[in-house]
């Protein structure tokens, strides 16, 4: 605490990020990133725009990311939002459509409720099922808007674009937004892209971080009707006007173009991720259905806090979260083959001892 | 407008930054970018950290960048805080220390009154003396805050280190704190740094925009007392715990380090500026006395709006503010020798006809 700060900064509780190992050498599972290079494209892309020019303020409103966007999924280039990775465009939403109470989840990304503090908008957690999964009619009541990301995190459990569509189309009556958080979208589920000119209060978010295994990069994008885009715009240019540099503008769009490369690494990503699946439950663990790039698990014999530890003292970091419901979970990102056998011969050891 | 869209959406008046030409090639004296190349070191550390490990994220505390300053500063590494540019950091301080009435000139960098309806924070422009300067008296009144440029933009007239220190002991006996937005201190104006530790609410803000040739490249940082900067952390872990990318961490770094380079060229636009005010004068303009990179001018016998559109035509841009008190003026970029000759000389064809 310091008396020079205001009562929001006193009152919040930040968000903290998955640990970057300094020091020591780890199997990394633990903050979602892809085990494989990004594109050669854009790496030499990145290497192109590192010149001279870097004197100069890069272009504002994005317009060859945008377009590469825009072309890529088939919308106009007005529908399409850049940001600093997806976690900067979130920010900017919760700061441009919500002030009333807002829904969404109460295990999910566990950034939201931190934005709806940073902005002072009240939200309700709505309690998943039983097994995870989220029931719509939970989200079709009076709210000033509701956030979902498909698939949610950390379960890695999909919505169907129907149920989607249901609760937008029950939210366009009340003219209130809603957000897919659709970061993890390239590894199973149906993307709501397609329905953004029909559904206009939905908003789709996405990130470079971990389909384009540019998490070093700090790009995302949003793909929604012209108003919502607008209205991102007017957030963006009260706060920073330029939050892409050239260098991740040059290396974003180079990524949107080379997709033949990135549908190829993430399907290796999603294969690995199924037979580390199958191997787990055959070790007694409880794998939920995932359509992400990580799996949640628990198992009967551990507690999450000592999973964690055991795999980390084997140089294996994963993701544990020491919060009510999932405390027995962990969260662990999907890496190489080979990174995948070793996380599964320390999960054979420390649940056979 | 749109329904969709919050109070505070409905209500912004967003920053518009200067023109970003693309079509045409001018000679760009509009946003106060260095006419002279960023280091070659800078560059050659982006090509460098071009390369797979983008996959992982950045280090979200930019531990590598930050040492860089403290050492060339010297402060601790806990008084520094890295950020996407100053305006990003910027709107991390309105956010964290401030909520009731700021004080700020009327005539100043016109992001702060946009900050400030972001936070939804109450100000009260000062009025700047006749002659532009500022006077540190209407400072010292009660207030929850203060933000000054030092050298003032657009005007470029600086504040001595006397000044400063004075509102700074006023504020500190209130606990409130003092923000010296130094983004053109590079250019001739005594820098505050020295004073954090004995000034323990006063937070300095730095951008590499201008002084290192880097506004392409989005990096900036603060210098304050490790409770500011912590406020500052809490802000922006709240908003997006990663703003820079891996490319500007490494750029940011090595420009910090470059520090002979970057003295060399500033010292050259110090010398352009000197030289294109004295013929200025020579042509009858009214020339606010620079400590930064730019001039601020007007001339009896034309309009700003005027001007503006008549350099535009021959192929120059200089910023021109439609702004009470300020609508006669033009703020011009220090350029190249070369560029400052064509500027001089377009002005000369624009007076005597």
């Amino acid at each position: 605490m310091s008396s020079y700060w205001n009562e929001r900064t006193k009152n919040l509780s930040p968000y903290v990020p998955g640990e970057q190992p300094k020091d020591r050498q780890f199997i990394k599972l633990n903050t979602n990133e892809n085990p494989y290079p990004p594109s050669p494209k854009v790496i030499e892309a990145i290497k192109q725009a590192a010149n001279d020019s870097l004197r100069l303020y890069p272009d504002p409103e994005c317009t060859d990311f945008r377009k590469a966007v825009a072309q890529r999924y088939g919308v106009k280039l007005e529908q399409v939002f850049a940001g600093n990775g997806s976690d900067e465009i979130l920010a900017f939403a919760f700061g441009a459509f919500f002030e009333k109470t807002i829904l969404f989840p109460d295990i999910t990304y566990s950034f939201y409720p931190v934005y709806a503090d940073l902005w002072d908008i009240p939200y309700c957690p709505i309690p998943l099922q039983e097994d995870f999964s989220i029931q719509i009619s939970d989200y079709k009541v009076p709210s000033d808007g509701v956030i979902l990301p498909n698939p949610n995190a950390p379960t890695g459990i999909a919505l169907s674009i129907e149920e989607i569509l249901s609760i937008a189309e029950f939210m366009e009556r009340q003219k209130k937004v809603l957000i897919i958080d659709e970061a993890y979208i390239a590894f199973g589920a149906d993307s709501a892209v397609a329905y953004i000119e029909k559904n206009k209060n939905l908003l789709t978010v996405h990130t470079l971080s971990k389909s384009a295994s540019l998490a070093g990069l700090r790009a995302g994008f949003a793909i929604g009707n012209e108003k919502l885009i607008e209205g991102l715009c007017r957030i963006r240019d009260s706060f920073n006007s330029y939050t892409l540099d050239r260098l991740a503008l040059a290396g974003a769009k180079a990524a949107i173009e080379d997709y033949v490369y990135y549908d190829e690494i993430n399907k290796r990503v999603i294969n690995t991720r199924e037979r580390t699946a199958k191997v787990l439950s055959e070790l007694g663990f409880i794998v939920s259905p995932s359509s992400a790039n990580f799996l949640f698990v628990k198992h009967p014999k551990t507690s999450g806090a000592e999973l964690f530890a055991n795999l980390r003292e084997r140089g294996i970091l994963a993701r544990h979260f020491n919060k009510n419901r999932i405390a027995d979970h962990l969260r662990v990102s999907i890496g190489t083959d080979d990174e995948m056998d070793k996380f599964l011969s320390a999960c054979r050891e420390i649940i056979i001892n």
